[in-house]
């Protein structure tokens, strides 16, 4: 890359007041470079299922229960052998370089300030996990794996990941193409970095790569085997990630999957689909309970993060708002998102009646036209 | 509050000829300075609740029975011991100087001279009860209690109410905390006078501090145990308010309240619950006309007057367009208002064929698509 | 009505190249006054109603026959005594002047060159029948009553009619008062010229009197006693006009109506009612074929009248898109859009695969979502 | 056509890089003749079901199987003795000449750069069968008749198609007149060009000829017996297009149809008829198998085609962006529109967990609200 082209991502580090973050994401945009944006924002096709996953939460109301005796609600939770002070964690995403300068050690030290939350690092991170362990500071945190064609190299990454201290392997398998993004497509956007984790499978670096490139060099024939491969290498519990039927559920579980990830990965792989808080209750009704259920795509609210829970996820993870709030404020823009959230969980949780995350899950919901 | 901070409130006092009440927003608009606007206009969260308290209506039609034999159609009803002449009464709100320099006393005195109703005092009234009772002129009233974490000074509270003739007390539960108020927090809204009411039970008058602040030192344990004391340290009937399941409504049945009160607070306060009038109908059905329903949130024309007692309410409360009023007219403003309302429901009554009230709750609606 | 004030109602006759009939509204608006305009156009309360009259037509699809041996779609069809070459007529409308200066005398002519269908007479008609007649030449009529709170009144407006030639009546009873038209309010909208036929019973001509004024002096307590009277006083058939529901089909049959005229007054009258497409098939299924049912409010093309037929209609009835043709056109404008009208509904028969007026009634159509 | 009047259709010959389909059709609008260009885009009526055509689509959310071990998925298929490549093909269109000035030579040349699929050739082909088979280079080739009123000049006119080498026959049967297009009749559109298949049966050569027009010379009696009359006289298979019932699907199955096409003519025919995507899965259920069902109208993306197949299409047929590529690269244009459609179909069903054409049909799809 040249100098002339250099990617000049945001710097700044301060404390966002957040009003709302919906409109972050036109922040961003005045000061994010206009290819690294799309990326980030854009979705695949039609972009139906990227504005889906957000309007889709209309489609239940919560019913506030009054008089219900609470006070300081207590959003702590639980999953594996993690104490969580709220039941949002961060999800994996790339290249987050794209929105900070600081790239993922800014969004693992603003993770690691707030604390009791664990971070999820991509395996096509921008920065290296030795460059993310600066800011996160042994905070926990999760490595969501994109495969290599070759098992040897994958064993050389989960090796890597389990001595960086990762407690969980996410296996992202909605992702084994890129999806047909319109807005990257027309900016002709490549990467403006490398990826370190998998640049040990790619023909280069990752620098000026497109993600077409990037997904066609990583496997494609993913199946349930592969999570008992991560599982039986890495003898750490393994998540199947993008998760969208009861199908795909009980089949993972079949063969020992440890948690159940419902996502659509945000809007960004396979349009025409259903918003995932849309295939989310069904599939926690065939799991029920025998493993823990992530949920990711489209949350905004704390009501958001409240109909998911109530719908039958344990954690929910959280992706755009973070990294526009990386490229606002850097390491402190992501811890003022992470309050933004607890706090409005909490608020949300008082008004309806929620004493405890427990309380939020057997909430009631209400089917609206 | 410095002289150049002075908050400007409309002044005006004058008859409104009222076209319809949506249009008086925008009319408030202009005249009411904007922290004060937004913060009667608003809603929380996205105000997807606060849209949709309006638009739930059309979900909904009223099938007109025609030659029905109606002639100057008969509002009249009863709650209680009062007779009224219209089915619709007052929300209860807080700080009404927001909209006009005579505060309660001009929404008080506008209500006294349309008569047949009642006024709702809010906790929150930026008037005493004694600068009140100078408009209402020994009008009924209900007053709304928001309660003090210290029973005694609740005690005190009730105690004033009950002197000044309150008739009924009004527990609103579903304003433990307040909402996400994105308009108030963008405008760092603080109210620009003192509560008189609650000041007793406040860390100040009231003046300057923000709806948060003054919410926190409120109590927020509110439960079914509530009413009961409210009941029986006041003797006087008691709604909870704030009800939007059927399982709250039975409970507090259960306790002996004296009547439910099916309101989402305008939208304010639990932004992404059902619109007031898409619950109203499931909890009528289990109330079973053991006690009074009244119905808020949206009624912003006579057809939905109409629709809510034929869902199942027994009176209505009207709380924005009043305020709008208020502000655009004083008390005769508001005296333009309720009259607006009582013609605009003789004028539906008389075109679906309804006769009386009683006709009005037996009228069928029919489930639009 | 002073000289400086006078209507200037449109005067040009001309024939129309319709395009469609509904940017027929938009042409109009600008040459017809807008006080008459807005009266022509617009609708009661929020004109929900009004909007969904036309859109609701989309909740049904039609659901093309093809490779039926159709050519010549065959439009004729008979109601009481008459054989009509189209199963549309034109609908009872006030105050036709305020679209053109040939007044009703105008549409009247251009429906008897038209030929084959019927004219309806309002009896607010701003023309005199004998007026109407110059136009009308001997074409079949049927005329609509706003009866007197007098009936001695009403006998005499019955004779009138009778001896012109009127061969049914209509008894509208879903306007004993006027809808809430937020725009007649606003532009304090009076008729700029009398109505001869019920002048009889109004204080004045109805010259410079509101809508209000004039359904304020005629009857509002009307019942099915008042079909009964106008049927045996007159011996004609009688319509009751404004049926929404099967309950009232059922109890205008009990007392021997001769025909139900579904319709909800394009809107006009009792806004937050269902659009009257959507009220067609429920009330068809209970009048069983026993009475012929006529329909009206929001035909704006060929396939709402097919769709209407095939809901169980036999006739429909079309208002707006005519007086808009007779603003543009006069009378021969009038005659362009009933050509129009038939063509569309010819085009329409032949590709939904229907080659009678029966065919289209047992058409099947599809729920849409 | 005078030299001033002359229709300059675009004459550029280029490959496109689509971003995607729908920017097509306004890049296209830059550079066609308005009147052509209205005459492609446009559909009957209010456009409603042009519309709906392709929002349809999002009635049905695809439910990715993930973990499905896909890699390199096959879009080859097979339609009676033809091998495609892709499961889609050319809809039969008219008048390719307003998009090009290569006419439908330009659209058979594109198809056979591509190869692995089937052109369409319309009877209203602007060019003969000799300029066509100069670009189609022995492509498969069916051929779309309009009938004409005499059989002789259909017998000719399929002598004609079958010694071209048609190997199907396919009957539009939903098109026996014009739709009511009020696009072209606000254009006058007329053709500017003859239509050397049917003009033997026209009174002139089509140049200057309104479709009414032409249509009217054409046959408007179709029924089944036509499908007999055809297949027997021509020996080839025979498709009725436009099928929009099960009960059309299965009269047709009855009289020995050889494949049912399901379309509404891309919503130039009967406006208000449902989406052809809504019609689909019903008549797949009552066809079962018997013979392959073709489905047009609405596919613009990869999405579409998959939904379409997993609905109970075979193959799909695309009109109007391949039209647009025409316009806007020529033959290279076109071949480029196949290339996009083959790439974004191959990662949907890449990322879709489906193999094969039969996986996809086999893909379960979710009703969304």
């Amino acid at each position: 890359m040249t100098e002339e082209n250099k990617y000049n991502a945001p710097q700044e580090v301060k404390d966002l007041n957040i009003i709302n973050t919906i409109e972050l994401e036109d922040f961003a945009k005045e000061i994010v470079p206009s290819g690294g944006f799309d990326y980030m924002a854009g979705g695949s096709g039609d972009e139906f299922t990227l504005r889906r996953n957000v309007s889709a939460f209309n489609q239940k109301g919560i019913l506030p229960r009054i008089a219900a005796d609470v006070e300081f609600p207590d959003t702590q939770t639980k999953i594996f052998e993690h104490n969580l002070k709220v039941p949002f964690i961060m999800a994996p995403i790339a290249a987050h370089g794209l929105a900070h300068e600081s790239k993922e050690a800014g969004t693992a030290k603003g993770i690691s300030e707030f604390g009791g939350t664990i971070m999820s690092i991509s395996a096509y991170s921008g920065a290296s996990f030795e460059e993310i362990e600066e800011g996160l500071a042994g905070n926990p945190r999760w490595f969501q794996i994109y495969m290599s064609k070759d098992d040897e190299l994958n064993k050389n990454i989960l090796d890597e990941a389990k001595a960086d201290g990762a407690s969980a392997i996410i296996l992202t398998a909605d992702a084994t193409v890129s999806g047909n993004r319109d807005r990257d497509t027309r900016n002709k956007f490549v990467y403006p970095f490398g990826m370190p984790i998998v640049s040990r499978y790619l023909t280069g670096s990752g620098e000026n790569m497109s993600l077409n490139n990037i997904y066609g060099q990583s496997k494609q024939k993913i199946d349930l085997k592969d999570i008992q491969f991560i599982k039986h290498y890495s003898g750490l519990p393994v998540f199947i990630k993008g998760v969208q039927t009861p199908e795909d559920a009980m089949a993972a579980i079949a063969v020992g999957v440890d948690g159940i990830w419902v996502s659509n990965h945000g809007g960004r792989q396979l349009d025409g689909a259903p918003a995932s808080f849309e295939v989310l209750e069904e599939i926690a009704e065939v799991v029920a309970g025998r493993v823990p259920i992530v949920f990711d795509s489209g949350i905004r609210r704390g009501e958001h993060i409240f109909k998911a829970l109530a719908s039958g996820a344990d954690i929910v993870a959280i992706g755009r708002p973070v990294l526009f709030s990386l490229a606002l404020g850097g390491w402190k823009g992501v811890k003022s998102v992470f309050e933004y959230f607890e706090n409005d969980l909490k608020r949300v949780m008082q008004l309806a009646g929620t004493q405890t995350i427990t309380d939020v899950k057997n909430a009631r919901l209400k089917d609206l036209k």
